[in-house]
């Protein structure tokens, strides 16, 4: 089973790293992006074992636990079965 | 308009981040996880104006030009609406 985890910035916290690749987008032309935010991802693998339910509730878990920090981001979990 | 950019080492790049993780949450006792992968992702808002088939093709140049290093990664362009 395959599962995807996107880990990004609150909505509220500032994305300096986004905001450097907007300006040196619009210095290149590309004048219509407005907005750029940078987040990270994982692909994660699961034994065909679990069931979706528990790999859901697992990867919920690990993402709060370890994959994010909870002050500054928030994340999603997706499983593609 | 809303896209996303997905930003991956290629699968016969070793991403020893991710094994890292992989070993860390075995050692959790999540052994269910055989396999993570890390990569990078990019919110990007567009002008309005822009067409989507010019969004996509824009942002397909920025994601090979800007985004991503073509030696050991890949990148998907999805175009949100």
């Amino acid at each position: 089973m395959k599962a995807l985890v996107h880990v990004k910035l609150k909505p509220t916290v500032l994305d300096p790293q986004g905001q450097t690749i907007q300006r040196a987008l619009a210095g290149m032309g590309h004048s219509e992006i407005s907005s750029v935010r940078q987040g990270k991802y994982f692909e994660i693998d699961l034994d065909a074992s679990v069931s979706r339910d528990a790999a859901l509730k697992n990867l919920t878990k690990v993402a709060q636990d370890v994959l994010t920090n909870p002050v500054i981001e928030e994340f999603s979990v997706e499983i593609l079965g």
